[in-house]
């Protein structure tokens, strides 16, 4: 049963803390967010811990059991330079450490200085370090590069993501944008305020895994435009106004496009799935049908791949070097 | 590029070691059968590798460039008893070795005490061995393992490779019992004549990594009767007789069959595929249409798990424990 300091107590920290509770699988024994409004709170209230008598402290310097404790979640920050202080000081100490920071997922793409700083770090003080979740983590780039092993041929990598907002919570559904009009959306997208974080590190995880040299890559974000009237609990879409949002990132290798990921989240999308298409020898075609559930796949991530970070090397990982992730019953 | 010693020249050992030289990942300068006809023939004929210019060798005493192996793939008998001494000869010289021995892909189940040895063999000389496959290997184990870290909670998994045998070689549609009386059937199962080796091993490999304590675990073998006329290469097949095999492998937890693996192979077997189902949270279905061709995903695992193999630790490895196995593009 690992004991675990956890920082960052989103909605994401909270059910990944309460997850490793309910299954006894660790147990938060100590707590940081710097959410002024969190600190010095029971975690059993923050994060519906009954059997938790621990709150929550604003800051690292305020964690007085360091010696108690023997791996790191943080679910905080998505980017690396935001993390860096955060991580530093937690693999200084020798500690496994999993976070759900997207850019961790493949760091190197964005942030090749930082991760070599985090690898010696790691590799000074025996710490280690792995960016995990569901997307960017499993379903767009550790998974699809497990299923190329059964290939003898690889011509092109699709992978596509295609969700039902419809049942969503209102927040993802302002976040694809459903109910504005194309003209909103495009003036929002120009200031960058969409899309899901972590395609390019997707991409280069496979690209990585499979030695392939992207020599270019790119992302596109566009509306997906409702067809008929739908409804919602964002409010009623009518026929041309936007539904939700469609994000590709394309790699190119040896001048052809080789590697498509397709995220699609959109109110009254038919058909969802996470669909991986893999053109070679063997051709495989691979469907989870309705897709993975976003949330509850990220924080299950999460839990499981503190097993596999304490027991790897020191260092920066990825998914791709580690054992592979699995669910583990409670004991 | 590996510089490898084969082991082994039937119809996966020829295609594992012409794949590892078309995709450039190895070269074999060594090769091994005990088969009189092959010993002495050049690789380049019996593997139909051209730049070949080696002969096979009756064992591995007659084996003269050991300096020059890095790596072994052993693709010869299906038991570990049967392999004992050549994975031990080959752990002595210190070497990585990936087998299709399909006993090895859980060797613990059925041979505890020579896994042990096994184990110290190539702890105390650097070797370190792993089975792979796709089927035991990969499809009814490492990947549904694999799968089952989106789960916050799993209840059950079952397995099902569902083929249709229509389109195989006559060697495989004989070995399922199609074209056979379903008395013709039972006799030869009482006689020990049929079943896929490595549904026992793939149960054990999948409770293993998700510590499921299976208390009791059964295997059936059942004919599938035809049920109108089928025509395939090895002839007509009436109403009633025997289109071919489903065998299922249940592993009972707490009293309940909580792991079911499904093979299924007949003529004209409708809707072929992969499918992966995990009862729990969220539910997961996943399908792979068609199914993955099992001669091509057993030579591709092969020739992929070198990689790994090679990276790993001293000791007896199982594909839960490797770094996820992947298609290498050729350099």
């Amino acid at each position: 049963m690992h004991r675990v300091l956890h920082i960052g107590f989103g909605p994401v920290g909270r059910n990944t803390a309460r997850l490793l509770h309910e299954r006894r699988l660790g147990a938060v024994i100590a707590a940081v967010d710097c959410d002024p409004e969190l600190v010095g709170r029971p975690l059993r209230e923050v994060a519906d811990i009954p059997d938790s008598s621990i709150s929550l402290v604003g800051s690292l310097d305020d964690v007085t059991n360091w010696d108690e404790i023997d791996a790191a979640i943080v679910t905080a920050a998505s980017t690396v330079p935001a993390s860096m202080a955060t991580f530093t000081a937690l693999l200084e100490r020798g500690l496994p450490v999993v976070t759900t920071c997207e850019e961790m997922t493949w760091p190197r793409l964005r942030h090749p200085e930082l991760s070599d700083r985090l690898d010696a770090v790691a590799k000074e003080h025996g710490g280690r370090i792995v960016g995990t979740g569901i997307n960017p983590g499993f379903l767009m780039d550790t998974l699809p590069t497990m299923l190329t092993a059964v290939c003898r041929d690889v011509q092109s990598i699709t992978v596509s993501r295609v969700q039902d907002a419809g049942p969503r919570r209102v927040p993802f559904q302002a976040k694809i944008g459903a109910g504005l009009t194309v003209d909103e959306f495009n003036a929002r997208l120009a200031a960058g305020g969409f899309g899901h974080v972590g395609m390019g590190e997707s991409l280069f995880f496979l690209a990585a895994g499979l030695d392939l040299p992207v020599s270019d890559w790119s992302e596109t974000i566009d509306p997906v435009i409702a067809t008929r009237p739908l409804r919602c609990d964002i409010g009623p879409i009518e026929p041309g106004m936007v539904a939700g949002i469609r994000q590709v990132a394309t790699g190119v290798v040896d001048g052809k496009p080789m590697l498509s990921l397709v995220f699609q989240a959109a109110i009254g999308q038919a058909d969802p799935h996470d669909a991986i298409e893999i053109v070679g020898d063997p051709r495989i075609r691979s469907i989870i049908e309705g897709g993975v559930h976003g949330d509850t796949g990220t924080w299950s991530m999460a839990v499981h791949t503190l097993d596999a970070i304490v027991d790897a090397a020191p260092g920066l990982h990825t998914m791709a070097d580690l054992r592979p992730v699995r669910y583990r019953r409670a004991p």
